[in-house]
């Protein structure tokens, strides 16, 4: 296990969150840094799809993770495990990240000369949704136990997502899960929107995944 | 299906949130109704369990339905196929409720001689644990897709419920979820906390549950 710091992130005293998000995606892109900011719902399993796309992509690129929660360092704990260099962001209770908090976490985890930062937001299909983190690129992920209505019912989140990963794949026969219906509503949110079936627990799907997640990182250096 | 109204929620303009929230609680205890505030992340299985949870008590209790979402009408719909009086409130993009958009539901839904109101909140484990909504008692539902490491990182959630439903132990086998380790967790946070795993969908555990229920309603209204 690397070790790894545990920071309690303070609130921002920005007013203009969008205009800050805009200087930190600068900040980044001049560092060289590609920030992506992964978000779900609590569970829908961000940290193990991240474990697979680190052991994807680790003898490519250069990756630094930030696991954001109101309480416990799980989530970076196991992260360490894989020799990644990581930070747990404790937020205050606070449901969502905003540019400034980002930028406490990128500072404080000294990422310079890394080609990929992930930030794994809070778990919340609502308020991550509303708030610019700076982040280059954003993903989310919706597991198969969640159901395929989610898409109608969060429907912001869907919208400002550059990908959707779809993850639990493994047990689709257990649920009333519709994946070709979830795709269309997904679909008619954002049409542009790249989606990977995946399996985090079994590793299907997850090349394809974290293929696309390299030709960002690769595209943003250019 | 029964029909069923759609209304739109305005923000609320009192600052003490608290305080109204006492306030509500008297309101409805003069009226002989009992708030359940349910909540839970999203597609943890708050409708399904509500839909078996009707069926359970829908001869004993005068029963009624609010369904919180973002956006769509999904969930009031499903309930509106038990025959019980449901409303839907869309929240505006908000992540919670608080006590006056929970008064502006009940009124719209014109509740007087109801025994049972069920608040189905927003899919959230963070905003709905920080605003007193007026409820008698506060139920969570966490489901077994979700892990067991749950209560660490959503503390809070875990304080302020009466009572917890684990739901989908129907597919326990197929998931690292270690049922033991989840309550121990939960009751360090919360001793008095009343714990119900179920199935809503094989419906296992329910009658306990609804049991739980019906006692609370009875007791509230001596």
């Amino acid at each position: 296990m690397n070790e790894y710091r545990v920071i309690e992130i303070k609130e921002s005293v920005f007013e203009d969150n969008n205009k800050d998000a805009a200087k930190l995606r600068k900040e980044l892109k001049d560092e060289g840094t590609f920030l992506l900011n992964l978000m779900s719902s609590p569970g829908a399993g961000k940290t193990t799809t991240l474990v697979k796309t680190i052991a994807e992509l680790k003898d490519q690129l250069n990756i630094a993770i930030m696991e954001a929660d109101i309480d416990s360092d799980v989530d970076a704990a196991t992260i360490s495990n894989t020799g990644t260099k990581v930070i747990q962001l404790h937020t205050g209770g606070m449901c969502h990240l905003d540019a400034d908090m980002t930028r406490q976490g990128i500072r404080a985890l000294d990422a310079k000369h890394t080609d990929l930062v992930v930030l794994e937001n809070v778990g919340n299909l609502v308020c991550p949704a509303e708030f610019d983190t700076g982040s280059t690129k954003n993903a989310m992920i919706l597991s198969v136990p969640e159901g395929d209505d989610k898409p109608l019912k969060y429907p912001l989140m869907f919208q400002i997502s550059d990908a959707l990963v779809i993850n639990k794949i493994d047990v689709l026969d257990y649920f009333d899960f519709d994946l070709e219906a979830c795709i269309s509503r997904v679909k008619k949110l954002n049409p542009n929107i790249k989606i990977f079936p995946v399996s985090a627990k079994t590793g299907e799907g997850i090349k394809e995944w974290a293929n696309w997640l390299l030709e960002e990182v690769n595209k943003a250096k250019n």
